[in-house]
């Protein structure tokens, strides 16, 4: 009961910094009010969206909780009334935390759905960082931006795919599904911080 | 009866509107005649299809009515016989007004096929601006531009969605669904054409 | 039998020439090696799973060929540290042998899958173009390029285009399914290294 109640809060803060990345993308790139709340929200749901059709699951996350699209319309069209350009570098290193949080719980959660929905091992991995990492690439495709997560040689898509790791084998050990989720969520989130703290890089290849 | 043709004879202009904005852009970015066919058929049905995947709805639109690939092959592949490079800024002028009537039927369509597939109202409105916006999304994306929807501080997509609500709300009413259908769309295109030609824009944000 | 096997490795050379071609895009823009490996798989995947996903069919090819998802993330891990900038423009040339061989087999085998899963010559026409042809340009635009397929003036798409016209021609003699496929995917390939070697145009417009 009170892990799920964490589970949820940091989904909503998972979800709300997701959002904010592609709000701000958006913002530096002079869209409008309709790029940014739509940039939001594909930033946001892309990944659970695009993990659920390739699952055949529906509802998708954003027709049963259908108050986080009021609440991105809200946050996409006041925001930019109240954002001036100072804020947006500030905002941008303000939301690595948060972003950090995103990134562990959708990792895990979408690895545990796929587990749920029968996937093998590998697969439900995919999943799982298919949805942490899509909603980014498409946040900065439709910004017309190479995806930050395939070049800027930070652990991230790779963190999501260790973690995602971990909820698989905790599900062998007949552990509660939130436990396994939890943990794996920790695991993303821990080494996520350590990484951005401590300025941790991919191996660099010695090509071109 | 009369007004089922009325509709049907809308979504031919607009489904033809669509098509040539995608085989412009190709065209204008010297695509073979390849890209100038998909990106032409991406325009002109790729809101709809990414609507009936995320429903779930089968058969797609450009399956049922099979025809209208073969048009859009035919349209895209002796186009470009035709069309001479001083046509296109003329062309691009010509299409602002069927593309306007597609704006308005895909819009309200959309918002009327996710209603009876059983969406909530928000959810329909956000399937019709779908329908109407990602066709043209997609276009600029294989173009490699940011997609125009999205910056150019033009009432389209927010039309779309007011529109949208429109049907939304006749809905309610209990009138034919085709009275809906055509008001949403009516709607969507006047106010689109009174923003073509008194160049109304999108507030602008302080910020950048 | 024979012939099965002999599919069953065209298809293996098929899915490895396409990945490369996903692999040598991202090395050559620094991508990381989440790029690189993520890239190589959608280069390689990207078109059979939106074919699957717009027929509506489960599992993936993926999904029931694990193996190949072990298989790229090995390649996408090992190769850059045994590649060299100079291998790249070597390796390009090299591939465009097997990728004939993966167009034609993906256009073939698409196009067949199309057709017992009900659907009409044209569609499964446009199923075959589609399998052969949407790895490679989701592949482009998440490098952020013009997909090359739409624009290099080649004869690629089009092959496809013919030769899954030549499968959907012989399902009607009732010859047995795997000499249809056959059949097709030797006509692109040869059809393809022709094209190759002869350095065959499509014709330019005039305009612009």
């Amino acid at each position: 009961m009170l892990i799920n109640n964490f589970l949820i809060a940091l989904e909503a803060i998972g979800v709300l910094a997701f959002a904010l990345s592609g709000i701000i993308e958006a913002a530096r790139k002079h869209f409008d009010v309709v790029g940014v709340v739509m940039v939001g929200a594909i930033a946001a749901f892309g990944g659970g969206t695009l993990r659920d059709v390739l699952l055949d699951r529906r509802p998708f996350f954003w027709v049963e909780q259908e108050v986080w699209v009021w609440v991105l319309l809200g946050v996409g069209v006041a925001l930019p009334f109240f954002i001036k350009a100072n804020h947006i570098a500030l905002t941008e290193r303000a939301i690595l935390v948060p972003d950090a949080f995103g990134l562990g719980i959708f990792a895990a959660g979408g690895t545990h759905i796929a587990l749920i929905s029968g996937s093998t091992p590998m697969i439900a991995v995919l999943m799982g960082v298919i949805t942490a990492v899509v909603g980014g690439v498409l946040r900065d495709v439709l910004v017309n931006e190479v995806p930050r997560a395939f070049h800027d040689h930070q652990p991230y898509a790779v963190l999501a795919f260790a973690g995602s790791w971990v909820v698989v084998l905790l599900s062998y050990l007949e552990t509660p599904k939130s436990i396994d989720v939890l943990a794996g969520a920790g695991f993303i989130i821990v080494l996520r911080l350590l990484a951005i703290k401590f300025g941790w890089e991919l191996k660099r290849f010695r090509f071109l």
